[in-house]
């Protein structure tokens, strides 16, 4: 079965897209630990990030860098953390997270809850800081 | 003045080191979330991973996979999980912590209080477990 990450790429899920090519999709996490959270993907669905091989990883971080230079530009924050768990939904993911104070990048932080209109507001944003 | 991560390489500081090649540098946390808590870092100085250029993001992202690899081998664990936040050592730095929960990658956790001789024996068994 199609992973949900697979069905966000597929448009059967909607999401607030950040960025795409033909090997990667970015788009906004919907429980966010901050304004500007982002989810960075593979189309390719593999679970484990480490399973990826070397030309397909470093695909990945350099998709996530570019996005991450835009999303700085996007919100106020100090800089962009990374962190991959990936316990959850099994099809690797790189949350950028926009970080103030080190205690920024803690998952059981309560997520922020905000709006549609917000969360395209800042995506709206974050696309046109991309270069 | 030179980084803590730079004294650390440059053997001033000891650690209980993981791998090293002529552009990279691996060592165990010193105050680590779960066994095998493992920092990976560039030699080159720079305080921030997103102004890495391409070829040294990729650089380090590879040997950190290689070294994850082997983490993951030498410890109880279901993944290894990834972390960057560098508000507080001005050098760039992933974790790759040992995942058993999705909590397990929190830095607000305890650390694990270990002896410097299980460190030992921990680095020496990732050391062996590197391909």
């Amino acid at each position: 079965m199609a992973s949900i990450f697979t069905k966000i790429i597929q448009g059967e899920i909607f999401c607030h897209k950040i960025a795409e090519d033909d090997r990667y999709f970015a788009f906004l996490d919907i429980n966010p630990l901050a304004k500007g959270h982002t989810l960075v993907i593979p189309k390719q669905e593999v679970d484990y990030i480490f399973d990826l091989d070397d030309e397909d990883l470093n695909g990945l971080h350099l998709f996530a860098k570019k996005v991450a230079k835009a999303v700085e530009k996007s919100v106020e924050c100090k800089r962009i953390g990374i962190a991959v768990i990936g316990l959850e939904v099994p099809h690797t993911h790189i949350h950028l997270v926009p970080l103030n104070r080190i205690g920024d990048l803690n998952f059981a932080n309560p997520k922020l809850d905000l709006s549609a209109e917000e969360l395209a507001e800042i995506a709206s944003t974050i696309r046109k800081n991309l270069e």
